[in-house]
């Protein structure tokens, strides 16, 4: 291991630790979009723009954009980017770390004093995860062009507007539509992020491209059977809305074993009336089926819908669905992953290609730009959204070597001159 | 049908629906242990009873007890029982119907000026559900020497002791010893009651008699796997609890449905954490498990517990097991088995032996008398402990007329004299 690599991925961890701080119910980290504790990570990642050659600013909807100027003033633009919002009692890696090692490859360029054929923006998304307003990946979703003004009016748990924590945050809410880049459009989008999942770890590697952000598709059933007395009906009389739940719980996965590619989960099951002398009657669950492939996704929903209505039929138990939640999925582009690829390989390392099976900003941006994710190691069994979430000092130092190398790598790949100025 | 059957089916329908008054929350129909209601049934139980020429009164627990002399001073007493209390939002048939139709019987008795080689006893019982002390069958248990004095402390939930509730309701509560039966135990106890099952109702039966009261056993079942996010961690890589346990709830389903004379039933199941996004980390359900035959209910419990055990190892699972409740089977006497089949087929009836899946005053009997149940077809799909429970008026009458009859066929079964005085 380059030494330098391990003390470049001890100083981001240092970062990642400092911005810890900045929560709003300690000792757990919580970071909900333009709280103070918002502003305060906003205004340490501002320093660390700086400290890198960047100017930098916070836009209409709170989003910190930082930009390092390419060799000419009309380059084209490439941005790095990810979110400095948390969920609730989260890790300090998530979405940080991919602003923090944005920043570290722009600080690289500017201690070399390197201008590329691109401007370079990394941008800290104010709100990815949604916990406080229930709308996800508002800052990406502006800058896409994909702002839905409605959204101003939403109200927090406390019934304070978005426009309202907008203005308190320092924001102009109307300005909203400057933000949208479909005008002009970046050159490329490239996100860092830990897997929050097992893949790599499982299989040694410290990093991954990512081919696309999985589709997602998510329903509730309910199933209504026949309410009995435990000790009195008979079993062959009775109509058990749970077993028939979970004959469905297995064959969800079945299927998604049988895919490759694909996951379905069975997450929430809750049954009424729930006595233990009591056969169940009624039954809710959720069904939630990702693919990097939509068309793999919709052949496992076709079969599983099929499936569960064999069974409901054959034990006499009406069943209803629910739509929840559908996203497509957002495939990274193929230019890009293979500038991470070529990154990766020459750092002497296998390439592992895999899908991100959570939702990222980078799933906003393929409707504007080519777009692209590094994944990182998850140490811990691949746990995240949780205080055990944990990136070794190595794969965060490698990560950001990777990333700087791919960026490098961008301009030529989609036909601008190389030459640095 | 013989119109005085249907005559008098209609006379207990009709004085079933009267006690339907006497309700804590009308118009459902709830009655307690030693509520006013209670009180209020009681003594128009008595005026029944004082009709069909008994001397009646409550005892020191509250249960009404009224006495038929027999030709002898010295007589044996055949008891026959069932409670006067009520789950909440109950039936109108369940228990009451067995006092009212030993009422009748006694009734038929005085209208021939006829007297027995046994004194009968017709008890209601004042608590079996169990729903205002949590203690069930306090009545029955405290006439077989089963009462634990401990009860008289234990409060409801408005924080009434069981002691404060008796002195209320005008008993002495230490005078509870008076109750015991042993010293000079009954000749027999019977009991008639709704089935509170479809088993009569689907094969076209109005009665059927009772081989034993199940015996029953419950568990709680806790399962740990390992949450996970539902997009990002693999099939292969996950130990999903709801999985394990749906595997679960069919193995019981099956061993359930293999065994003629068996049922289990997983009646709670919750899921933790619960979220739609998250792989299910914890799952709890229980396990209820009943047998007419102790044996049969044995062996079957230790397959679920072996299968139960290969799943959670297949699984990678932790699962941890807690006892909730065990009974063994109360099984009905042969001799009064064999009187209730008697009358019935004296009917022209098939006779129709059966176990019952619920308990009832019935199973606590056997340790100190031979006892027997005679089961009433239970209208609609089965249902009881609910509003919907349903008793046709024939079926009423013609179970009264045939426990009298078997009431009558007793003393011979068991070498008294049978003629009448």
């Amino acid at each position: 291991m380059d030494s330098g690599v391990e003390q470049l991925g001890l100083e981001l961890l240092a970062q990642a630790d400092r911005l810890a701080e900045f929560t709003e119910d300690p000792p757990r980290l919580t970071r909900t979009y333009l709280s103070a504790e918002h502003r305060a990570a906003g205004d340490y990642i501002a320093s660390l723009m700086r400290a890198a050659g960047m100017h930098c600013g916070y836009d209409a909807l709170g989003n910190l954009v930082g930009r390092y100027e390419g060799a000419h003033p009309d380059a084209p633009v490439v941005i790095i980017g990810s979110h400095m919002d948390s969920v609730r009692n989260a890790g300090r890696y998530d979405g940080l770390f991919g602003i923090l090692s944005g920043i570290a490859c722009v600080a690289e360029l500017h201690r070399q004093r390197r201008r590329l054929p691109v401007a370079v923006e990394v941008v800290a998304f104010g709100d990815e995860e949604g916990v406080r307003f229930g709308v996800t990946l508002i800052g990406s979703k502006a800058m896409a062009g994909q702002f839905d003004p409605a959204w101003l009016a939403v109200r927090d748990a406390q019934g304070v507007s978005l426009a309202e924590a907008l203005q308190a945050f320092g924001c102009d809410p109307q300005a909203w539509p400057g933000i949208d880049r479909r005008a002009r459009p970046p050159l490329a989008y490239l996100e860092s992020h830990i897997e929050q999942g097992p893949v790599l770890l499982n299989e040694g590697l410290p990093l991954g491209v990512v081919t696309a952000i999985a589709g997602a598709q998510r329903s509730i059933v309910t199933l209504a059977g026949l309410a009995g007395h435990a000790g009195t009906v008979p079993m062959g009389a009775r109509q058990d809305a749970l077993a028939a739940a979970a004959e469905m719980v297995l064959a969800i996965e079945r299927i998604g074993n049988e895919r490759s590619g694909l996951v379905a989960t069975v997450g929430r099951l809750q049954v009424l009336p729930g006595a233990v002398n009591v056969i169940p009657q009624d039954v809710v669950f959720s069904i939630d089926v990702r693919s990097g492939l939509d068309s793999l996704r919709r052949a496992a929903i076709a079969d599983i819908e099929a499936e569960c209505d064999r069974i409901a039929a054959r034990r006499r138990i009406a069943l209803r669905r629910e739509p929840l939640y559908l996203a497509d999925a957002a495939p990274c582009h193929p230019l890009l992953q293979d500038c991470l690829a070529q990154a990766i390989a020459a750092r002497g390392l296998a390439v592992r290609h895999l899908p991100s099976g959570a939702g990222h900003d980078a799933m906003v941006f393929p409707a504007l730009a080519p777009s692209a994710m590094l994944f990182v190691r998850c140490g811990n069994g691949g746990i995240s959204h949780h205080p055990d979430e944990t990136l070794s000092a190595p794969d965060a130092g490698l990560a950001t070597r990777v990333l700087l190398d791919a960026l490098l790598r961008v301009p030529a790949a989609f036909g601008l001159s190389g030459a640095p100025a």
